[in-house]
C-alpha cells in the first residue's frame, strides 16, 4: 500500500456545467476511488501551495498530476519541488492533459507537443508490452466508446518502456503509455482522459491506474550521495 | 552508394499467377529498381548458397531480406554467415513476413510473432520519430490503400528506435519501422509488403527503403579485438 | 517469496582441489544459501534433463544459471525449453562466465564476447543506477579484492537498464549489472564470481543476488495471445 | 561539411595564467583548430547575446558548448533558443564541465550531478560501442595521462547509446561519451576536457571531436507538424 497523493487542477469542474455532470466532487475524487486500496489524499491548484507543500512531498510515494486550462499558474517554487522529489525516488503519474504540464514538460526537456483534435469517437489502447507490470491482468486492447483524439507525432524522448498504443477511429495512432525513469523516480504518462468523457469510470483504465501506482512506488532505494568525494 | 545485395525467397511468384502478375520478375526485382541509385545484387533461395556465398556476403554493406512459406529452407550455414556478417557491422533490413526468418529471429532472441489477417483495407503509417533519417523527406503519414494486416502484440525487444506505428483500418496498430544495433550492424525493420498487394511500387515505401539503406549503411568502424588481452 | 531454482554445471567443483575448498558442496550450495528466504531447488549438469525437466521450469519464478566449461553440452531442449520460459515471463539471472552460455547467447542474439585476463586484484563494482531495485540498501561501491577481470568491448545488446559498471585495478572497466525483457522475462546479467574466489561468500554480492530475484520474479501478467485472430 | 559552432564561456583563460599558458586563445581557438575540415564560427559568454543571436543559431548544424565557473549568467532567452534549436534537428555536442550548463540541464530534465576530484592522474576511455559512427577509427580505448576525476553515480537519463566509460587511476568509473535524441536533434556529452590539462590538443579526443560533428549533424529531416489538424 503507498502514500498516493492526487493532484487535479479542479477548475473545469467547476466552472462547466457539462463537466460537473461528469465529474461533480471533481475529476480527483474519481481517481481517489479508484485508487482506495491505498492511502490517498488529494490536492488542487487553488488551495495554498496548490495543496503540495513540502510536508505533503515528502510522505508521497506516487503523485498523479491531471492539468489542463491552467499549467502557467502553477508556481515554479511547487514545479520545483514537484520535480526534486521525483529525481529523488517519488513515482508520478501524468494523465491526458498533463503532457503540456510544466512538471511533466521540465522532467522531459522537450515540447511534449502532439496534435489533437476533439472527436468524440472510439479509441482502442493496444497493449504492446503484455508482459509488462502496467498490462497486469488487461485483455490484449482496451476499447473507449467516445474519446478526444491524440495523434503522432508526441515530442517526448523515446520511452524507456512503451506499454500502449492507441487507435484512433478517425486514422490516427498515439503512444499511450509512456514510461521513464528521471533520477530515481518511475514516471508514466498515460493518455486517457478527458473532462466530459468518464474515462476514469472505465474498470480498464482504472486497473491501469491501480497498476501503474504499484509499478511507480519507490522500492527502498539506496543513499545517493553526490559531490565531492572526501 | 552503398553495395547493397536484395535476397528473395521467390517461390510465390513462380508458383502463383496471381502474384506474378504483381512482380512479374520477382520482389527482388522491383526492389533492385526501388535502389537503383546503389550498386545492388540479388540473391534467391534456390541458387547455390541460397545465393549468399562468403564472397557476396563479405563485399555486401546492407542486405534486404524477403522471405515467406521457406523459412526453414535457409541452411544453418548462411543463416549463420549472414548474422556474423551483421555483427562485424554489415546493415541489415528485413521485410515483412521476413520477421520470422531464421535470421531475423536468432539476432532478435524472441518469438518475432504477431496477429495479422488477410484484410485487404487500408493502412496508413505515422512517423513518430520525424528527426530519424529513415523519415527524411516523407509526409507525417504514408497511407496504403490495401494491406494486410499485422497486429499487436508483436514480440520482439524494445527497438532502440521506433520510427512508424501504423493503423489499420479494421481497428489494429502495430510498430512498423523498428531500429536495432546489434554487434557493429544497423538492423531495420520494415512491415510494409506483401506478396500480391504492389507495396513496393509506392513511391513513399521506396523513400523509406532508400532512406533506410543510407542509414544501415557501415560507417568506417573501428577494429574489433575480442578475446583474452595478451 | 518466489520459486528459485539455481542451475550450476557442477564440474569444476568435483574435478579440481582448490575449487572444492572453496565451494564444497558446489557453487549452487552457496548461492542457495544466500536465496535462502526463497523457495530455492538446485539443478545441475549431470542430472537428467540436466536437472530441468518442463515440471521443474514450469514451477520455476526465476532462474539462476552458472556455467563454464561445458556449455555446448547443455542439450539443445534444455536451451529452448529455458528460452520459452524466459519469453512466457519467467526470470533469468545469469552469472558471470554464464555470458558464453547457450541460454543467453540465443536470448541476446550477439556473441557475448568480451576481454578477460586472470588476475588476482581488485575489482569495484559502481552503482551508476541508485534507483534502480537491483541496488537497494547498497553503498555507492560494492569492493571485491581478488577477482578475474572482465573487460570491454561486451558484446550485447545495449541493456534496458545498466546498473553496476565494474573498475579494475589493471586498468579496465566493464558493464557488470545489464538488465534486459525479452518476451516477459526479465533477465539480469551480473559479472561477479569465480570459481576459485569466494565471491558468492560476500554479504553485499548475496544482497545483490536476492535484489535480482526480486526483481527478475514475474508479476501476475496478462495472457499473450498470438497468431491469426477470428 | 557541417557549419559548426562553438560556444566557450572564455574567462578561466583570461583570468588564471596558467589557462591562459595552455589556451592563449581560448579553449574554444583550440576545438576550432581541431574541426578545421568543417566551417567554423565561435562564441564567448561576453559578447551580446552570448555570441548566439538568432541569425547565428538558424545556420549552426552542430553546437559545441564548453562552460565552468558562471553557467548561471547565460541568459534565459539563449538558454531557449538553444534548446528549440536543438529540438528542431542542430546538433549539440557538451564538453566536460557543461555537464551543469543550463542548455544540457534544461534538455535532461535530471540535475545531471556527478562525484569529481581535482586529481591530475589517468583515465582511459574504454569504447564499450565499438560500431558506432562516433568510435570510428580509434583504439580499443584513449589514453589521457593528467586528468580531472569525474565519478557516477552521474545523473542522466539512462543514454540512448552509451559509447565510452572511462576508468581512472583513483578508482573511479564515468560514463564519458552519451548520446540522445531529443525532438529531432542529436545531443553528445563528452567527458574528456579541462583549463589546465591539454585534453583537447589530444590527437584521440580531436578524433572523438570529428566523428560527434559529423553524427551529430542533422541530415535532411522530415517537416515536424504539431498542434491541432485542420
Amino acid at each position: 500500500m503507498a502514500d498516493v497523493t492526487i493532484w487535479n487542477e479542479f477548475r473545469h469542474e467547476r466552472e462547466r456545467d457539462e463537466v460537473a455532470t461528469v465529474y461533480p466532487d471533481g475529476i480527483h475524487a474519481t481517481l481517489a476511488d479508484a485508487l482506495d486500496d491505498h492511502e490517498v489524499t488529494t490536492a488542487t491548484l487553488d488551495e495554498p501551495d496548490h495543496g503540495l507543500p513540502p510536508e505533503v512531498l515528502e510522505t508521497t510515494d506516487v503523485l498523479l498530476w491531471w492539468g489542463h486550462t491552467a499549467h502557467e499558474e502553477v508556481s515554479d517554487a511547487v514545479v520545483d519541488r514537484v520535480r526534486s522529489r521525483v529525481l529523488e525516488g517519488m513515482g508520478l503519474i501524468v494523465l491526458h492533459s498533463g503532457h503540456y504540464s510544466t512538471v511533466f514538460k521540465r522532467l522531459m526537456g522537450t515540447t511534449c507537443s502532439l496534435q489533437w483534435r476533439e472527436d468524440g469517437r472510439a479509441e482502442r489502447l493496444w497493449v504492446v508490452d503484455p508482459g509488462h507490470p502496467i498490462a497486469d491482468g488487461l485483455e490484449e486492447s482496451i476499447e473507449l466508446p467516445e474519446t478526444e483524439m491524440y495523434g503522432e507525432p508526441f515530442d517526448v524522448p523515446e520511452p524507456d518502456r512503451l506499454v500502449f498504443v492507441s487507435w484512433f477511429e478517425g486514422g490516427e495512432v498515439f503512444r499511450s503509455g509512456c514510461c521513464y525513469r528521471r533520477g530515481s523516480g518511475r514516471i508514466f504518462y498515460f493518455r486517457p482522459g478527458h473532462e466530459t468523457y468518464p474515462i476514469y469510470e472505465d474498470d480498464a483504465v482504472r486497473r491501469v491506474l491501480r497498476n501503474a501506482v504499484d509499478w511507480a512506488a519507490p522500492t527502498d532505494g539506496s543513499p545517493r550521495t553526490f559531490g565531492e568525494r572526501p
